[in-house]
């Protein structure tokens, strides 16, 4: 395999009329290399229970097969026909609320109930064995985009309580790590375990949340094993990571480490939303469906290094299975890119670690919920603006010198579901302007680390608690709030070993069991930090900060006392004058940075700077100097160790990087050989 | 019949104390002509199941017919006893979600039901008998505001499923119509066919749309055939449709056809929502309660022109069995007319068509959900400020010279019910300032084109898509998503014929069920449009337009390319600048003109004038000259084709309206025969 | 009993690790003299059913009880052991809406269910046996802030048929005063009174809303007289009455006059959001939980002018048995007291009545739903800031000088529970800037008129209708609707005696079941205020007032027309100007002034003061002269006549008060012996 997979997916079967040989053509003429197929129409192929036929399925592989292209084929698991619904009632998904969910979209149905089980075992293994051992076919795909609702019907609940006492051992210790004694929540059976629908404890929350994924990857397994048995062994079996804000979820680890090798479906605001200096968020609020809550240039980068970071210790090369050839969402979401974007996007994506970028879809459809989800080709099914930039690009991908890239990383900022999760249930932060708490707090403060990165012009890996991190000279981590502690241990073993650790407010607050710790905060991260507290503040305002530049601390602030470090900023507010907003610590060879509140993106930047300095990590991109306020430079390496730079010009305003004179159009994005 | 029909509902019973004798004298002083009674009491008539007396009622028309006062009769079946509810359960309605409708308001049966019907029958055989032959009853209303509430009892669902394949022929042609190939949701047997709980495919959508539509005018003409076995031949029956907002539901031209007559209930914002020029809608917001969305001095005449719109292939005058006296809606929305606010409003409605006038009601009540909906005598039961203007409004509308008008009209506008309705379901405009999608987005822009009407000095007639149009030289077409190929070509035909058809973005995207066009939009309008798009985006922000006046674009725009037609506006913007924003295209003796985005109302308002003159059209109100800007002009013909003017001062300023000379006060509207 | 009484709730259970002794010794040291205990832990006493033991909370009496700390014993029936709600599914509380509600947080069960009972009655009896003659036991609380959900199980509702059958007599006698022809909602037999679910009649929701408080209070005397039967004789019960805006419901009076005294759990917004003068509303928005809708510096002193009104005929001192130590809420909702405010908050609360002041609670919780409620150790267990602020007020709160207080009133507030609920169900205000009512609206009225007193240098005294208030000189009486005529005509009587009552608008417009009232406005009290109205309008904007300062009207405007008073204010407004905003008639020997608005808190301060000034009332704090904006001084009297006064500074500002020449440091407050 050379060059970057490109294509996309393609539903013959949703076409007014058969077009496959002009469709394939175009394809091709566009320099696609993969098509993803079939996981959409399981009534097709199954129209009466156990009347399976994938005769018109194999017309499209095998035509497609003929002209060199590589197939995915997908099993139809996610979306089932209507007479399986109705026959078979108990297969529907059952919410936590007690609400049986309706017919009439997808991912709607209890994968742990054996009756739909045996329903998927019959049309998975049929399809194996058709397409199993074709030569055009590269891999399958499972399922698609999973884990969308959680599952709580009355046998998944009475799992759950089985789970709960494998993991804890004893219905005494589940009561004493969650702590039921109050509100007289003690368990004298574990059938006294209530269902998710009324509970208010964290524990079990967090507990919940950790089951939910455990079920979600053992359906996905098991689908693989079933292939297993079918399949040429030189063939992959992946999922397709739902994205969007969905890479929060807590199977967003375990499921491409049950796969072959990562897939993510990757969506972004576009037009202004991605602009860089980035526009206010007022306006560019409407740039995006509103379950895509991020904005920003950022987005494409923190989801592509997300995706990098979801397999193995020090992450991996991915599969972009879905991404945006026009529009996403509603009729009154329209959000085409402007000429430009696509390169600019599949470049990020690409110098992130994408060697597979497929769009959603190849036309748009003409009739169901997503008639406005633009694909390469619009409703008029010819060949229009959209398609020419993508056979442009198609043309530019295919090059041999865009293979196997490893992405640059200057910084590392630590990702925990476990912490999202928890704080997802109880959350620190506002939703700004208001007294609700902000479910996406997390992310906020994640964000705002991972920006802070781009600010001191620095690339990111992202890694996991259960990952490698050894060779990560500086390391952020945002409000790692779920930490046993043998993971903080490891924090401080890592500055000690000469790394510079920045932390965050809420880190090593909770343990494993989203239990607080009964000492003075940090907690065992507390002697290594050299500052330690017992209160902390909501801020309703945002306070000026003192000290490392004039910025302005947001949402929170720990009342942090020094025991020993050095205060890098304070605050300019009555109530939390004698209390540090930043400190450093000098630890072994290390460094430990605390940071008690959110300073603004800009502060932030210069802590993350300094870090960088501080431990003489000169960020890649350097080499470029100063850049133009609109330009963003990413970097990937080759086998070799040559770089390619991927230059982008997030603006309508053409420039020119004055290093290697290099001028940019509206939008341009350019690849250069370093 | 001579004059307007003036009068008011009454309820006797609802009185804390008989005063029957009081009551009519004090309409007959006030020149009412007209009482509508009964339809709200059925549990005072049948107090017991099959003990039916109407003697108290029939005491209520006795007394109005020996004073002259011709007298409705409303069958009480829209508000159920409650031993019905509490001996038949099965008789309430049950929602799409499945909730079934508790006891304790109206409108909440499920009227499809046969328990239900053989109560209803039994109640209004006996209505019919008893006043069926009285010669102070000129007419019967049947049910009360109908259509509140889908219904989707297992029972109606099943009788969707027969609806559908009776519609569409056979399973087959469903699932290719409806695109159900898509998610697997291909039906193999009728049964197969969901329930609406879960719908997510627009046609299936559209289709449950139209067939409720059909339920309400089954039910209305079976009580209208019941009753008909006992009527009079001299008397009608109607239905007094639900005003507001609803007058968009699907049903609202099926209900007249099936009856006598239009009725319609029109209420409006009052104060200073109805200040010329209009007020900024912050601060007219509380102004009317929060479902009755509309705002602005149009209101009342859209209201107007779509009652005369409903029955008839060229409309029809209407019946207002129910208008404002006082405050509506809830103790918290007390928004009484100013002092001449109920004159101007009656001209309003009067010169729009309407030939019966009604209050709801003559006395606010001391009780119950709807303790604030004032009448025209409040709660202290004096004849006080708005007994006095009414009075003086019965003493004017009583004279021949109002009878029969035929109001005026310079522009068509077209209002299509489906697609209101289907952009319901997947509405293309955002709510301004959020990613959320406007369910009002019809409507947002079918008031666009109306205001421009007016802003234009024109007066508008309403047209609907099986009406006759012919007439009409200038007629705009706001957003008319459905329509069969034969509609659009009639459209064309139009223009072809000689009349100037302006249409706005999203025109002849869908078929009639509601499935894209898989051709270059605007498809089979294309080539008389001279111009197509393929693409087209959601303006986060407004965009500045060129030519054709310096107004801005908002919230939609058609990446519109010209193949022929002529550019009357263009963007500044770096995306839009290539595309047109307004083209013009000479078809045979006529023009199709289209808006590609959403332009302001003064921009718009210019179009409009310009297709106006561009087609020799002088509007009737031109005769006045400029007007003050607080002033509005309607207008309306007599039989002998003199006209009737209505020139209303929208402002507590007084102002001179030059051209006659007339002075008028603070909101005063003036009768001026011309 | 000298001195208040001074402490915190204890839960040894909740403790990570055992540390009974310590935490006495802390709490001893701080000046504790009084544990609340028991309440929250069932499921540790009988941890299967049947089998009790409290012998672990023994350990804990015993212990507190040799140091000399007081214990009150809560009954531990708000939080159920899951045994219970598994095996007897039928106790858990079925709202008005059917759904029942799930285990997993507390006050979740059918208090009237008899299976509950049976389990409450054997646990209390053990509980009181043990002890219920123990020396270091003061009293016992029964059940914990009950009252958070409406009970609708079909059992409850058959009763509620009961209850109002005897309530009205009869079944005509309930559909004349309801008023239910209207709707034909007509009962023919009691068993067709409809289920809450579906209501929308105002005498129906405010019967309701009677019956429910009728329960909560049938409930509690249950458990007290199930516990007389065992406790020593010189032991009282009570029960917490929920804070925050729950002193709003209706059982608020009920309870304490079923119990032997008042207690009370207050909670308060603090940080900036008690600065006077006050912060814009927008800036104080996070500075406390979402469900606690007050802000302000009065917030403290109404909810203590409350609590002290809530038993008997001239109210009387109270417990307060919950107060915040720290943050309250959740996790998002961090608002520590800034250093002062914590003996602030105790010294207004002990000038108000307070005799009992009881943190909730001494440390805070490591798990559950108030992880983040913080008590006076933190989640290190450690004594720290608010530990060493708590023990400074334990040693000056101990004082024999505080004890028994009686707070001053210069100016009375009639506060109306009924009003209240049935302003609940029809609220006459819009929320500011929507054209959504206010479910707050009487709230928002009776705080007005609250702030106005504070605004005019007076304290206030609340009352009830069913209290004494004869000498009172000034009284208020915001927006009183549900009034019978006895109460009515008491007013007038009692401005006729030489009072001056000051009452706003809707007072007096509906009688006892929530009818209007069919006389002219403001009905029985028309001739005594001089004035009379027959209509009514919300205000969109703010409207100029004339006379009596320049101020605002808001939210509503009676159309007032003075019949013999002496107008005060009137409108600049076209429509409101030739009505009456404020008028006053002198009444015997005394005056009746109408507030046919609300004004803003200044205009209507005046209005107070001018009212104190025409009865010759001075102000008690005006002893102090002009009081800089960020102070504020409560006073109360001890039995020889002599004054206590509390003098705080809401500001971070030091000021002196010039009159004794006192300075105040940041947020200080004082005590000073008058």
């Amino acid at each position: 395999m050379t060059g970057v997979l490109f294509g996309a997916s393609y539903y013959h079967e949703y076409l007014p009329a058969p077009r496959l040989e002009r469709d394939l053509d175009l394809m091709v003429a566009a320099g696609f290399t993969v098509l993803r197929v079939g996981e959409s129409t399981w009534a097709s192929y199954e129209p009466e229970e156990g009347k399976i036929s994938f005769d018109a399925l194999a017309a499209v592989v095998d035509a497609a097969a003929a002209r060199g292209l590589r197939v995915i084929v997908g099993t139809p698991s996610y979306a089932v026909p209507p007479w399986l619904a109705r026959r078979y009632p108990e297969v529907m998904a059952q919410l936590p609320s007690g609400q049986v969910l309706p017919y009439g979209a997808r991912q709607n149905v209890d994968f742990t109930n054996p009756v739909y089980r045996r329903h998927v075992e019959r049309v998975v293994r049929a399809m194996a064995e058709r397409f199993g051992q074709h030569e055009g076919v590269i891999g399958f795909q499972v399922d698609n985009e999973i884990g969308v609702h959680e599952l709580a019907a009355p046998a998944v609940v009475d799992r759950f309580r089985r789970h709960v006492l494998d993991e804890f051992g004893s219905v005494d210790a589940i009561n004493e790590r969650w702590g039921l004694t109050y509100w007289s929540h003690r368990l004298t059976d574990i059938e006294d375990l209530w269902a998710p629908a009324g509970n208010t404890n964290p524990g079990y929350a967090l507990e919940w949340a950790r089951f939910q994924a455990g079920l979600t990857v053992e359906f996905l397994a098991w689908q693989r094993d079933l292939l297993r048995e079918h399949l040429a062994p030189r063939m992959f079996v992946t999922h397709d990571v739902v994205g969007g804000d969905s890479l929060g979820s807590t199977a967003v680890r375990g499921i491409p480490a049950a796969m072959d090798r990562t897939a993510v479906n990757l969506y972004f605001p576009l037009q202004d939303a991605i602009a860089l200096p980035d526009a206010q968020p007022e306006a560019t609020t409407p740039l995006a469906p509103w379950w895509l809550t991020d904005r920003g240039a950022s987005t494409m980068l923190w989801r592509g290094d997300m995706a990098y970071s979801l397999r193995g210790p020090r992450g991996e090369r991915f599969a972009v299975t879905e991404a945006q050839a026009g529009s996403i969402g509603e009729h009154a979401t329209n959000v085409p890119p402007y000429p430009g974007q696509l390169r600019l996007v599949a470049h990020a994506l690409v110098a992130r670690g994408a060697d597979l970028l497929a769009y959603w879809h190849w036309h748009t459809l003409h009739y169901g919920a997503e008639t406005y989800w633009g694909g390469v080709l619009g409703h008029d099914l010819e060949p229009g603006r959209v398609y020419r930039e993508v056979a442009a690009l198609g043309a530019e991908l295919g090059g041999p010198e865009l293979d196997p890239l490893v992405p640059d990383a200057d910084v590392a900022v630590l990702s925990s579901r476990d912490s999202l999760k928890a704080l997802q249930f109880q959350p620190p932060l506002l939703e700004p302007g208001t007294d609700r708490a902000d479910p996406h707090s997390y992310h906020r403060i994640f964000m705002r680390c991972y920006d802070a990165a781009l600010a001191a012009g620095a690339q990111v890996r992202i890694v996991h608690e259960d990952g490698e991190w050894d060779e990560c000279r500086v390391l952020v981590v945002p409000a790692l709030y779920i930490a046993d502690d043998a993971l903080l241990e490891r924090l401080v073993a890592h500055a000690r070993n000469g790394a510079h650790v920045v932390l965050t407010f809420r880190s090593g607050y909770a343990d494993q069991w989203a239990r607080v710790r009964a000492v003075r905060a940090p907690g065992p991260l507390r002697a290594a930090v050299g500052a330690g507290y017992a209160e902390y503040t909501t801020l309703a305002q945002p306070v000026a900060l003192t000290g490392f530049g004039s910025g302005s601390a947001e949402g929170w602030a720990d009342l942090l006392e020094p025991e020993g470090a050095e205060v890098l900023a304070g605050y300019d507010h009555p109530f939390l004058r004698p209390y540090a907003a930043v400190t450093t610590n000098v630890v072994g060879a290390g460094r430990m940075t605390w940071l008690g509140t959110l300073p603004d993106v800009a502060t932030t930047g210069r802590l993350v700077a300094w870090a960088l300095r501080e431990r003489g990590v000169q960020p890649v991109s350097s080499a470029w100097g100063e850049l133009p306020p609109s330009v963003r430079v990413s970097s990937a390496r080759r086998p070799d160790g040559t770089r390619l730079w991927f230059v982008a010009n997030h603006s309508w305003d053409p420039v020119t990087v004055s290093a290697p004179g290099i001028e940019l159009g509206p939008w341009e994005s350019r690849v250069v050989d370093g």
